[in-house]
């Protein structure tokens, strides 16, 4: 997994300037589905929804850093239980829920507390990448094996992911900071080779070299998320010639949605709006991304050399994308394309996929079909009484299995600025993407309109459809799609279909048969218990 | 709490031949509510939506015997956080989550485990009240202290629940089941004092003598609830003159929606479509909530005796009601009043609610309105991103709150013949009503029509509207109840509204600021530790 990979910037997927062979390479053994959504545009929650199977609203960890309730059944507990190992390397954005632990009298230093606290992982190395540091102290408060690391090779201060990591050096000597995108074009004062990316991949090569057969590795880079700095060369290969225009179209800004209006006035969306930025910027992430690429190689080329390629499954996926500028907005957060959509690739040793190879898929899938794609390679039965997505392996192996009317992704900007200038509460801070493949809707709670985008009219969602009254049924039916969602079962967690399904009549052989007349009605078995003569007689006659 | 006691069962709610003084003096001293619904109409979902605070829906324990989830917090959680002991005398229905349990390593026998076991309960005593058995065993298989009793007061079997309490003895001497509706107007086998209601109430007050202040107890009856047999002289009060007509309609049996067709098809709701059956049953069903009545009247004197009717707040309701025959149907399970309805009393002896006493309320309640009632009677602010009823307080103030346009109830018939018969799936086996207080829709999983009733037209809920497609709007207006009520925040259970508020800004004033062109445009400090001398310089110029 990769964060903020945009679905877009790979060569397979069609970017003009940007090559990236080994993604293609994965693309070419494997299927590359072109219509994949995260269940949540940031990344805390949208990881999360890889981690769980379940949608925001049924784990509840709808936004970053708010904690996943203890006890949620993560892939680690679905996979361990078809005894396959499941380990982290990198990233998770996992918040523990410490006051949970507390009250069930979990103790957070045993396997199964830091487990909890780890989403389900075995952390070979967890690492969020983002050391961030201000008046309040470090953003993640946890030890940073990276700066570890850096430190480890001489990097010379308390926090090298801030100073060299993520920053350049100016001529006169001082530090200049990948936060601003004033330094995006300039090369990170660090050995491309003690960058992150490169890091990271040496330290999944490091688990996979010592791994039993049957695990499953999430490799999980920071990159290319911001901030948008990359060690040379890569610094350099992509220039603002490479910056396509942005998508964006001035109507967006006549009468926008409110939300999506509060966005565009944010701090990050004008950022975005300025060329000068995203010409700075724009050539960063594609270097960055073009690591990644590299990386991805080196990884690759390893797995053939140790013969893991013929029983490995690889899956390249990223946790949301970027707008970089596209609809007059930065960063993700709503449901574009840019943001929602991700690059899916899977690739599948098996001959069982042989017919898909180097093809693409576009059917409707979610993120949270991932976890049970994964227990179905683990070889075990999908809990899906749990797990809310589907496995994809039947589209690997060709098939074209009855499958999903929408998608849906949600967003919770509770913690937001737009939040408070809206006036909004906390909880009716949300919103609901419904995508059918061609009518996109996002509903608000909190009584504002819905938006709407056709996709096959508007691809570049320009338009917004729910300006007018004229589209009526279209919302309707959109509406219908989320209602029925609504009405997921999702928190019947502790009884499978099979479990129900075998426990019927067991209490009338337990002795319940509130419908006996003189006992009669059942055979004589039943009512056995009940017959005989009174021991005793505690009342008159 | 009783336990199926009916709505409509109580002199003080218009019964013509019950006469309830003790319920009724409650109601005199408090306010009676008379548009109370349950969250599921059936036993377990629904004790647990009381005991949660949540819908079925949140809670996951949708029916009977379905463990509620380890870690959902309970009123146990939530009253102990306020410095309140909380207390169980009788029944919860509560099947521990054991997988979850070992899970996430709960010692069973410790004080967590022994608690989520008993959803959140410290049990004074813990009976269910059936002691049924078959062939296959016990339906329950915990220890019955009301069975030890009566063995400790010789009754002599080892389950005289069944033989004794529940059952009469014939002339002959033989034992006559109270599981056969034949039986119903014979006395049960037991002295009166030794039976369920006067038994557990003992305890209730054993419980009172020793507590401390500062406690919730959970007084929980399973009378009247079946098998229907009372002890004298409490089965011979009542006789088939005291039997009201059936509230049926021929035009109930006539292109009935298919799940109350398939109901009304069931063993139970045959049984209960004879005159017969009724008028043996319903006398024992009114004598058995006699006895509860009388039972009431001796706990308040003991109230009124010890002092503690000053101090203590008295909520009588029910976990759902009983058909009867009414509807052609038995038992509970589907949303007409006669079972998704329930008696809902509360006396609190402060001044405030001195002028609502001897008032009756019509709001629309739900029974999850409780659990956040008794957080606020414990004085702690209500946890609203937990618990999803509202206090009843300002009711009982004489304030008239802004409140729920419709209220939801849901059940799950998944472990049913009703669910094998029709061909559903378990996850569709799935019933949803909407109230708006004049119009109760039921939708149906699984690809069924809806049913809707209009109670100010038609307040016996004879005629189902939605046979005929006269009633589009209304239908519409209900669904998007539905479909908002399921947009519902329930899992974000991590994070208060005043927490998330709270948190807001903190991550810039812990380093993240992706929005910078060149550090100009926030204070200084924010970017301070990005600022200074390089220490090394890595990188060629």
């Amino acid at each position: 997994m990769y964060d903020q990979l945009r679905f877009d910037y790979l060569s397979c997927a069609g970017h003009p300037h940007l090559s990236t062979p080994n993604f293609d390479r994965v693309a070419q053994m494997g299927v590359r589905f072109t219509n994949a959504y995260v269940q949540s545009p940031i990344c805390g929650s949208s990881r999360m929804s890889f981690y769980t199977g379940r949608y925001p609203s049924s784990h509840g960890a709808q936004s970053n850093g708010y904690p996943l309730r203890v006890g949620e059944q993560t892939l680690g507990d679905h996979l361990r239980r078809e005894g396959m190992e499941c380990v982290l390397i990198g990233k998770t954005h996992m918040k523990a829920d410490v006051e949970g632990m507390a009250r069930l009298g979990i103790d957070a230093d045993g396997i199964i507390g830091v487990r909890q606290a780890e989403c389900g992982f075995d952390a070979w190395v967890r690492d969020d990448g983002l050391w961030a540091e201000g008046p309040d102290g470090f953003y993640d408060e946890k030890r940073s094996p990276y700066n570890e690391y850096l430190k480890s090779k001489g990097y010379p201060t308390e926090n090298p992911w801030a100073h060299f990591a993520n920053a350049a050096v100016t001529p006169e000597g001082d530090i200049a900071s990948g936060w601003m995108f004033a330094n995006a074009d300039q090369p990170a004062n660090i050995r491309e080779e003690d960058s992150e990316t490169p890091w990271l991949t040496r330290e999944a090569m490091g688990f996979i070299k010592q791994a039993e057969p049957g695990w499953c590795a999430h490799v999980s880079y920071i990159k290319p998320h911001w901030p948008y700095i990359v060690p040379a060369p890569y610094h350099a290969m992509f220039g603002p010639e490479h910056v396509p225009e942005a998508r964006r179209h001035a109507s967006e800004r006549i009468d926008p949605h409110p939300v999506y209006g509060a966005y565009m006035r944010g701090k990050v969306a004008q950022a975005f709006q300025r060329d000068d930025v995203r010409k700075k910027v724009i050539p960063a992430y594609m270097g960055l991304i073009k690591q990644c690429d590299d990386q991805l190689g080196f990884l690759l080329d390893f797995l053939q050399d140790t013969g893991r390629m013929q029983d490995t499954v690889i899956v390249l996926t990223s946790d949301h994308g970027d707008y970089l500028g596209d609809h007059w907005m930065g960063e993700k957060d709503l449901f574009h394309d840019q943001s929602a959509k991700i690059p899916l690739i899977i690739y599948d040793p098996r001959p069982g996929a042989d017919a898909t190879r180097g093809t693409t898929c576009n059917t409707l899938v979610e993120s949270i079909d991932l976890a049970p794609t994964f227990v179905e390679i683990a070889g075990g039965k999908v809990p899906d009484h749990i797990l809310e997505g589907r496995s994809l392996l039947p589209w690997l192996r060709g098939e074209t299995p009855a499958w999903r009317d929408y998608a849906i992704s949600e967003y919770d900007y509770s913690p937001t600025a737009v939040c408070a200038q809206l006036g909004v509460e906390p909880r009716d801070a949300r919103l609901f993407m419904v995508f059918d493949g061609r009518y996109k809707m996002i509903h608000a709670e909190g009584g504002f309109r819905p938006m709407l985008f056709d996709l096959q009219n508007d691809p570049d969602e320009f338009h917004d459809l729910a300006k007018s009254d004229d589209h009526g049924a279209e919302i309707d039916m959109l509406y219908q799609h989320l209602a029925h969602w609504g009405r997921r079962l999702a928190q019947r967690v502790t009884m499978s279909e099979e479990k129900i399904k075998a426990g019927r009549g067991a209490s009338a052989r337990r002795g319940i048969l509130p419908f006996l007349t003189d006992g009669s009605e059942v055979p004589p078995d039943l009512t056995a218990k009940y017959q005989g003569r009174a021991a005793k007689r505690f009342v008159e006659d």
